[in-house]
């Protein structure tokens, strides 16, 4: 319970809040590891309550500890139970973490009013960007099953092969090592349709000199990881070569200013300035790169006008890319850990743009 | 562009509002069958407005149509360009779908005021209820590789498989059939964690005479599928099979049950009936079942204090489920369409506790 303590000291110095509630899945499978609870309740003084329903009951009794599990009943309102069990505390606020906004008004209901609750996610975005070694040692297991899903479509990328096709063969190879599912819906992106960074993997057969995107992840033990590779299905034109080289080159300084304390928009200048100076700059379409953990998108994030500053113990993507449209598009991904004294890549693979010689 | 004409006839019938703002991914996606979008304003007359960031706009511009496709710059707010667009029409109300309690306030703020907007995600709740023809047809498909899929579990399960690698060979069977990927995270519980409704699929050995709840779904072209079966591995005990033979019956009965008209807590109750009968009813934890569509929960609910009416063209889960704590559970599920007449299952298998005589 440790997250937890952690939480009680950043959140409760702010001497107005008095109870933490916790109802974003993710945030909730942070404080718990177990997915499957409505929400939880931190007070300031003493043990933490997990409201789970049926459903989950039994489970969460078997999986969590260290906190009270209370069984929510059918029919019960999760909000007045709430407003019940902290009534004692009438001068302080109710920290939540996010909410709709149909629950936020149901909650400041059974509260008797919207000033006696704070929107506070910021706390838990804060905490959830410096992964502890128990959270850095799942995204290590994720990014080694990716790198190997990666590997497998190294050798599996020919013209000839459809992309869902390709997808089925990655897919089977992480999750026969142990991988729990994908870390989001794998991108498989061919030929002209390479230029859309979120092209989807359809029933497209790979052609003989096409680029192919390749953008995997994997979950393990709820965490998730994140690489790109851009192959082509045979030998690669100069052009294809000359954006590839762009790229690489790109990917490369970024991590290599990737450092403790560097802000993050620097990094994503280190990228972008090399694609702009080979002449492709409105080509890079999106931000260099995001933080990676229970969610496939989290905090820190690295684009030209971030806030976040980086600290060890962030782990972030390096994906800068280029995307012509109705030609093709080029991405480079890793997956990397901030270190006390720089950067770790997590995921590993040649940065090889063909297969073939 | 029915479904966006469909939501106009609906929601402008209301005096009040003269623009309603979608934001919720699954509902961009039912109007725009585009996944990449930020927003979707919809006008009471005129040409709807899809807000598109930089990474997705050449791909929104390729895959959609009858839509105006905007740019969202790097540092543009969203909430003051949806300000400034509507600010003709002052004395009406902005309709929005849903929104965290942040989003909510920044755009009250850009409108100069809460009373200008209303939180209305029932009007799109409605809609997805019923499914148009396109929409069945992509579930119908999805159902169909999931049958294919829990062939391959009842094939492949034996003493000495682990949960994952079964998951593997299921999940690889479904994908190299053409699905886009699971519709959730594949439930493969055996023994006794086949106790717990949403048990993990884990490295646990399926041991002789374990029960094993396989609860399985497809995506395809958006749209999901939802199936459990739960077999023995070997030969059922006699308790295996009357726990079996009960759920069996409840699901049955359940399914008879289904008919346009019907209020959706009646047909909980003629399953929940069957189990209480049994004298299992306090192990029957959950729902009989849930909508299915564009996400894997969605509306219709089919429990006790539903409020729901059927209809014809919903798509219900029927899953009813008995589980005994430290002993084992016992699920079974199908998708099933509601038509004009009654119902029709959209995922088919065998109704075998064993695959060995």
């Amino acid at each position: 319970m440790n997250r937890i303590n952690a939480l009680k000291q950043s959140a409760f110095k702010n001497d107005k809040l008095n109870y933490f509630l916790v109802l974003n899945s993710a945030n909730l499978t942070y404080f718990t590891s177990f997915p499957g609870a409505t929400a939880l309740l931190i007070p300031e003084q003493g043990e933490s309550i997990l409201y789970v329903s049926a459903v989950n009951y039994e489970q969460a009794e078997a999986e969590t500890s260290g906190l009270t599990v209370e069984l929510l009943k059918r029919g019960e309102n999760l909000m007045e139970k709430i407003a019940k069990r902290t009534a004692s505390k009438k001068t302080g606020k109710l920290a939540v973490d996010s909410l709709p906004i149909e629950s936020w008004r149901a909650l400041a209901k059974a509260f008797g009013g919207e000033e006696k609750l704070e929107p506070a996610n910021n706390f838990i975005r804060e905490m959830r960007k410096i992964k502890d070694q128990q959270e850095i040692q799942s995204i290590r297991e994720a990014c080694t099953l990716t790198s190997e899903g990666m590997h497998v479509a190294f050798e599996t990328i020919k013209p000839g092969i459809k992309e869902k096709q390709l997808a089925a063969e990655i897919e089977y190879a992480m999750r026969k090592k142990g991988s729990d599912g994908t870390g989001f819906d794998t991108i498989i992106a061919s030929g002209a349709s390479s230029a859309f960074p979120h092209g989807s993997c359809s029933d497209r057969t790979i052609q003989e000199g096409d680029l192919v995107v390749v953008d995997l992840g994997a979950t393990y033990n709820f965490y998730r990881s994140d690489m790109t590779r851009t192959f082509t299905a045979g030998k690669p034109s100069q052009k294809q070569r000359k954006i590839y080289e762009t790229v690489k080159l790109a990917h490369q300084r970024a991590f290599e200013a990737i450092k403790p304390n560097s802000p993050a928009r620097e990094i994503d200048a280190a990228a972008r300035q090399i694609i702009e100076a080979a002449g492709y700059g409105e080509f890079f379409v999106h931000n260099l790169g995001h933080g990676v953990g229970l969610e496939i998108h989290e905090a820190p994030i690295l684009s030209p006008d971030s806030k976040d500053t980086l600290a060890a113990g962030n782990v972030v993507t390096d994906e800068p890319g280029i995307y012509l449209p109705g030609y093709g598009g080029v991405r480079i991904e890793d997956t990397v850990l901030i270190t006390q004294s720089g950067a770790e890549k997590l995921t590993l693979g040649p940065y090889a743009l063909a297969n073939a010689p």
